[in-house]
């Protein structure tokens, strides 16, 4: 069977059924509804008390950023709107408390399911368990315990509550399995903190899978086999140790230089998006952040962040960083990025449309504010500028005109900056990489985005399922549009790195180090795995490949080359 | 005031308001309707009668296509569907004709309203032109004649019908100005055909123009001048007169080479799409059809065209070409151009998406029925098949690989083909330009296809008006991936043509003859003008800017520098 593997790692073990104690609610009139409130009440305080409880031990366990989902069931449970709509409820109709908070949780879960946005989406899980665990309390249902576990299992769920996973001994759990849930859903998110292998979406599972059934589950592949063979319990638990083994080399690449086997040292950074993602690139001993996508803070608002907002969220990355490098890119929103509040119309084709600096040039009031943020956070460490989506060099020159005017404006009212902060494009529309000599005039760095340039090179929307197999970062094309601008920025004297894809990808990431790539910024997670392989690489070797390699028909040919000649030294041995 | 230019040229004259004579009908029962019913019966003879007048006149006049609609018109009459509808409502009602013909034809009329084809919603303007000239003989109203204009006028009306053109003399009219209307509708088209400047959708006009004033017409540019100054006329006629003169240089360059100052000799062919189009490339001594758009077939029909309709079609034009080539490209739906009967998914980005070859490659039938077409047509002319949208090697195999095989089963089934047909691709998407030496191994041709070059290069959809300012035929990456293309297919042996718009780009022509483009492909009306340009430059000349010019930063250095070393030539001088 297979599902959507969504924390990595392999897990054997005997399958634990977990579904939530069925909850049943009649309407039922009540002869003295103030008293019925305060039984509301008194639950309620009791339901408080369990939640503090959690995350005591969740902040012990996993950490502030873990326990926190916590503080913020403790504040619906507070929350006088939510509350105070149950008790009319239980004063008006004189009903129990039960069929009140079902009612009033229900309408509160309808509301937030019809939102478009998968962040305020996702808060309906919230009030489902904490309206939940009121309602057993009220019932006097007994809470079934994961904390209790006290076997290697894999725990089959429709869906897990961060109430049940906080509970969750990781040593106790080979593995999770779910119905329901994709890559951002609460379980996902948690198993991969707790670095316990997890698959999601597979339907039905609760009912296939009986309970003390044997189970393999791959979360990188999103395999699960039921009472697998013996040869297949042999085969998974080799692989198992091979992982395990390797993680334990890449935890030795901490504290390591950046070097080929033949001396030549790069950059290896992270992309982060959401503020958190700084402790994993720091935590992964990332060199810097090659780029900080900026349109998070926009759009998990109902507003535009304000200046002081804005700069608060820099500075804290950059001091957090310590003097490494920080390439914050400024707002790259339309194509398949929305901002409700911002009102940009609907297009015929969003990526080839009003998107990052087209739309910032045209609405200087917010392109300004997000300057005047980046600029003073300068002040607090080491900031790079990036202008995303340029395609010609009357855009950058723009771009820079309002970049100068923003800083003679700080200067005029005495607030600080680095007066030589750098300034970049990211190069990921294809007329830019075929024009990089004349772009790396005009700037102090490139950095190639990897997921736009292939899309625009090769026409293909890399969203769009039907011609998924198009999209292809092996094709040629791409590969000469890269090495084309690495050597144009050189021939200029500016560093060139790369924050797109391609530059966490195993087999590409010695063609790159051959090409001369300065700085490859990826998702914290594969930063180790690149310093490993580009400390077994020798660049010399790889160069003098990459003419045979470019000159390739297909992007096979060149996948299978690489396999051939390159991966000697792959991971897995 | 301005409208949209829809047939080039400047006319001045004074205006004559056309407007229809007001048809006002009342509902009124009648007493004998067998009577009524053959009253309505001599008034239809009536019409037929003057139809066939206005058929003779224009098949006189202007030729057979352009009379084919009144005999549409006439058919209209005669559509037992349509006649016996009207006459049933006259009888079961009890009701006069002329409301009986009303309520019916509103009916139709709404229902090509509604329709979504551009096409099938112009022939509602027929219906309502039959209808009215019904209407007019059933309740005796003159008709106004504009076939009795004695003298230059600039007809101003709301719209014209197919009637009201068919009785213009052209000479007497110096320009058309409609309220209604776009480059298609019918009153453009005939405009073209008669060489009358129009303009179309000018709000109003008919209210604001006076009878008699005096009236300037610009059909290039969409500009109209009511009561103009002296200084207006003077450089209106000027501009006129410099234009005849033009036309006649252009005239003159029937029948002369395509061969640059210095005697480089390339081809000047023209873009079709519907089939009546080939006239217009033979008029205008076109040397071939570089771009034959084989979707006109699939858009105007409610099916898939059958293997005989496709090779009717393309056997008429390669027996018109009279072994002149023809290149016939492989339907290109998707993006822009939907076909609502084949259900194509709607998309996120069309133009990124499921288009040409990629669903030609998914739906083997449609393809292979057109490939059999075409290759049977082959037997007759000169044809070359060419596939779009290739952005891979492997579909461009896979697409030869299915023409092998439609080829051996026309040998096992004896059908005749050339056996020598040149197959070749369109080269519109970046990483093919990149890529294009390897591609030239592969195919006898490349056909540059700059409109989705210029949009893939640069990011930006053609069509968004927000971001229309960033779509640049100068921008140098556009050029430079143009002269890769070139340059690699001639190193491989191949010619290279192109079909965009860039071929008959009047600035560009002369740079395209520098990188040594061997086919000029565009709509017919530009083939002589580029043929005159040719004539007029030196190939050598401009071969030594042709590095200087590519390395300009921007677009506009880019045109600024043809203008000022290039375009001595001047088209007006």
């Amino acid at each position: 069977m297979k599902g959507l593997g969504t924390s990595a790692g392999i897990g054997i073990g005997k399958v634990l059924i977990y579904k939530d104690p069925e909850i049943k609610i009649s309407k039922e009139s009540v002869l003295n509804s103030e008293l019925e409130v305060e039984r509301l009440n008194q639950s309620i305080n009791k339901a408080i008390i369990d939640i503090d409880n959690i995350y005591d031990i969740t902040l012990e366990k996993l950490g502030e950023k873990e326990a926190e989902i916590f503080a913020a069931h403790k504040m619906i449970l507070e929350d006088p709107e939510y509350i105070n709509s149950i008790k009319e409820k239980i004063l008006v109709d004189n009903i129990n408390s039960e069929w009140a908070v079902s009612e009033i949780t229900n309408s509160y879960i309808s509301i937030f399911n019809e939102m478009e946005d998968e962040y305020l989406k996702a808060r309906a899980v919230d009030i489902k368990d904490v309206s939940n665990r009121l309602l057993r309390i009220l019932l006097n249902i007994e809470t079934k315990d994961l904390s209790l576990i006290d076997k290697e299992v894999i725990i089959v769920a429709e869906d897990l509550t961060p109430s049940d996973t906080a509970q969750i001994n990781k040593d106790m759990v080979a593995g999770i399995v779910t119905e329901i849930g994709g890559r951002t859903s609460h379980t996902s998110i948690m198993a991969r903190t707790m670095n316990i292998p997890a698959v999601c979406g597979v339907k039905n599972i609760t009912d296939i899978a009986k309970e003390d059934d044997l189970m393999i589950v791959n979360g990188s592949t999103g395999d699960i086999i039921i009472n697998p063979t013996k040869d297949e319990v042999i085969l998974y638990t080799k692989e198992k140790e091979d992982l395990e083994k390797l993680q334990q080399k890449l935890d030795k690449m901490k504290g390591q230089e950046s070097i080929s086997k033949d001396g030549y040292k790069v950059e290896l950074a992270g992309n982060i998006g959401a503020l958190q993602d700084i402790d994993k690139v720091i935590e992964n001993d990332g060199e810097g952040v090659g780029l900080y996508r900026t349109e998070f803070l926009y759009m998990y608002s109902d507003k535009l962040p304000t200046e002081d907002e804005q700069f608060e969220a820099y500075k804290i990355v950059a001091e957090k960083l310590n003097g490494k490098p920080l390439v914050i890119r400024t707002l790259d929103i339309g194509g398949d990025k929305e901002i409700p509040y911002l009102n940009i119309p609907r297009e015929m084709n969003p990526f080839l449309g009003y998107r990052a600096v087209r739309f910032c040039l045209d609405n200087k009031e917010i392109f300004t504010t997000q300057l005047r943020a980046i600029l003073r956070a300068s002040a607090y460490g080491n900031i790079k500028i990036m202008f995303p989506m340029i395609s010609s060099i009357e855009e950058l020159r723009q771009c820079k005109f309002i970049l100068e005017e923003v800083k003679k404006d700080l200067r005029k009212e005495n607030i600080r900056f680095s007066e030589n902060i750098e300034i970049g494009i990211m190069v990921e529309i294809p007329a830019v990489a075929v024009h990089s000599r004349q772009f790396a005039k005009e700037v102090d760095f490139f950095s190639i985005g990897t997921n736009d340039l292939i899309q625009y090179s090769l026409a293909v929307d890399r969203g769009n399922q039907e011609i998924s197999n198009l999209y292809n970062q092996f094709h040629p094309a791409v590969l000469s549009l890269i090495r084309m601008t690495i050597e144009n920025g050189h021939k200029e004297g500016i560093w060139v790195g790369m924050c797109g894809e391609v530059a966490g990808d195993e087999k590409l990431i010695p063609i790159l180090l051959a090409m001369g790539l300065d700085e490859f910024s990826m998702s914290a997670s594969s930063i180790l795995k690149a310093r490993y392989l580009i400390r077994n690489t020798s660049k010399k070797d790889v160069e003098g490949m990459l003419d045979h390699i470019l000159n390739l028909p297909t992007a096979k040919d060149v996948e299978r080359y690489i396999d051939k000649n390159i991966m000697i030294h792959n991971l897995d041995k």
